[in-house]
């Protein structure tokens, strides 16, 4: 497998667009894209576990229903959220593929990120249509930007990859930077590929790798109402298709797991307001549930997150994180260590705290990439979470978002 | 019932200290509190639920094991949690109020509260014992000081209420700013009441009264290592004890709830930075616990409290919070109301916006107190959580807080 480029238009038959048509604001950012595959595409996706679902979400679901999709659409500023008229505003805009692009309004994966609560303009959306069809090309970068809402950097990612002897792709972009907290999905993200596989085998790789990537991400313990990660895969590379498990869908799963790892820790490090993008891995746990809610416990806690903030090693915090996290762990047994690219620093051993060196560890939290590395015992289980620090950025973003 | 005012003094038979014993760099900064009873008393308490126990905890545990308990001593900065010796070290603590007061080690209820990890200087806390005895008498607020870390303003309440015709009174001193998210008990709270009742009753009224008071403050979602709240009746006031439930239990039941209510209060009010106090009431549930997932989720959201330091009414972020809280809601039912002392306003119904004006809305969200009235529907149930708003000087104070 080899990192390569383009995004979601990285495998064959796809083209992408982005533009601005009016919902945001700014003249310049760019807030409607759309993703084609050339032909009808196998499609998963997993969404939100929150009650409150997007009204894009809703729609998506039941056009996936099936198991296939052809196209993606979807805008930033507004979140297509708590509305009466939502629902009927997502499959308008999937009606808008179908006239302008020729695609069936039920082949079409919808999304909308920005504010809740607020209408959708979805004359402005039928009145760009025309200008985002005629843009379709190679623009994986368009389209992501303009899903975009409070990120500071473009979220792309895109492997090549082989499937018994056939030379597949897989690429996607994502967004998300605060009310970050996925369960069961995350965020915006969408994904192609030209492998050739299965619906079922396809929605089951998505949802295998859900759980150890994007579920495994906090920016701030707020579960959005409008989370999603679709993938389409068109069977344009020419492999057979994958239908069961195997070495073809290993290889696939691989892959996946890869691009989706990769999307996490750009929208980690993009966290709103964030200085430092922060790992925890937890290891030695009996089962893997332990590891993980002891992981996601420390990067959610935001005492932990304003110390990484300050560079300051105060490992108590995550000590007590990991206490109140849920997880079967015996915390006699803890040890604790901070690492980064300045070096590796012990500072708990046996759920006590060791002598070391106040210096060393800041020069180690200083860096903006930091990995605190937490072992709870002997047993097989290891598991990995991502976030950011808490910093008064956050504070200030979130404290007038909607002006 | 009436408020009265001498805080864990205003009960008969009870006298308090506070004094700086050099845990504390600050000369300034009282950091060692003792409470003493006339005589033995009936004692309950309630522990944090953190795995993650501080050594304190562990000591008390075991001496109320009895039920009776005669004396509190409690020191600030230094947590004496995560290290080896911490059970010795409060053992000690016990032991030096048996050779400077009189009362068995057995009878005394410990607590630390500070940094976690760091050794607790316990030559410090001998050499003060004879001052810190020699200054007993009718100084609630000088023991409130003495246990402070973030706090900003002393937390003291107590009331007057009749039991049997016989006039009793409680009151209570608490600490609480930081690391605020308790679940079975929390922060540091210490009452003191004059009314006879047995332990098992005592226990009882303190265990249901936690989970409607202070199981329903966060400040910042960390569940602290350290949380106690313990009570001592040591029956002065006469009447005759309250054995089972009746007029009696319900009395001394009433003047609890508002003892820890008005202490509860203070802790959010004065949760670290916070610039706002919140409080949030679910109505019309269908379950006493989906209301109270629900009320305090919201509290709790990262992103709802940055929107009320910026009084921005973003109600969307506390629809968001409710779905994603576990409560069984009807998400379609959900009506949200902003009030303060400004007015009332409503910003949602049926789960969807409806039209508000900003400015009125403006108005009501810049002022310090600040309810949020969320109506799930026509169920019986109701719950209300307490918390602040999320600030830039939360990320001051926790980015170096050993420093």
């Amino acid at each position: 497998m080899r990192e390569c480029e383009h995004g979601v238009c990285a495998p064959k038959g796809y083209k992408a667009a982005g533009i601005h048509c009016g919902i945001r604001r700014s003249q310049t950012k760019k807030d409607l894209a759309l993703i084609v595959s050339e032909t009808r595409a196998a499609a998963a996706a997993v969404y939100t576990c929150n009650l409150v679902k997007s009204a894009p979400i809703k729609v998506t679901k039941a056009n996936l229903a099936d198991g296939y999709a052809q196209a993606v659409i979807c805008n930033s500023g507004i979140a297509n959220t708590c509305r009466a008229e939502g629902v009927e505003m997502a499959e308008r805009m999937c009606a808008l593929v179908e006239s302008a692009a020729g695609i069936p309004a039920g082949d079409v994966i919808v999304g909308s990120t920005g504010v809740i609560g607020a209408p959708l303009p979805i004359d402005c959306i039928e009145a760009g249509m025309a200008g985002l069809v005629a843009a379709l090309g190679d623009h994986s970068a368009d389209a992501e930007a303009a899903i975009m809402t409070t990120d500071t950097v473009p979220k792309e990612y895109a492997v090549e990859f082989e499937v018994d002897g056939t030379v597949c792709r897989m690429g996607g972009i994502a967004k998300g930077s605060g009310m970050i907290h996925p369960n069961m999905a995350t965020m915006l993200v969408f994904l192609t590929t030209d492998c050739a596989i299965s619906p079922a085998m396809l929605q089951k790789a998505l949802s295998v790798n859900v759980k150890t990537t994007f579920n495994m991400v906090s920016v701030d313990g707020d579960t959005s109402t409008n989370d999603m990660v679709s993938v389409m895969a068109n069977g344009m590379a020419g492999n057979s298709p994958i239908e069961a498990e195997g070495p073809a869908y290993n290889a696939f799963d691989a892959a996946l797991n890869t691009v989706m790892t990769a999307l996490c820790k750009m929208i980690a490090a993009d966290g709103e307001g964030a200085s430092k993008f922060l790992e925890c891995t937890v290891s030695g746990a009996d089962t893997y549930e332990a590891a993980a809610l002891g992981a996601k416990s420390v990067i959610c806690s935001s005492l932990f997150k304003a110390a990484m903030f300050g560079a300051d090693a105060n490992w108590g915090r995550a000590l007590c994180a990991i206490g109140y996290s849920g997880a079967d762990v015996d915390v006699e047994q803890v040890k604790l260590s901070f690492k980064s690219h300045a070096g590796e620093i012990l500072v708990c051993e046996h759920g006590a705290g060791v002598a070391f060196s106040e210096e060393k560890a800041k020069e180690i939290l200083t860096e903006k990439d930091i990995q605190i590395l937490i072992s709870v015992g002997t047993g097989p289980y290891s598991a990995t979470a991502w976030g950011c620090d808490l910093t008064y950025d956050y504070v200030k973003i979130n404290g007038d978002y909607r002006s």
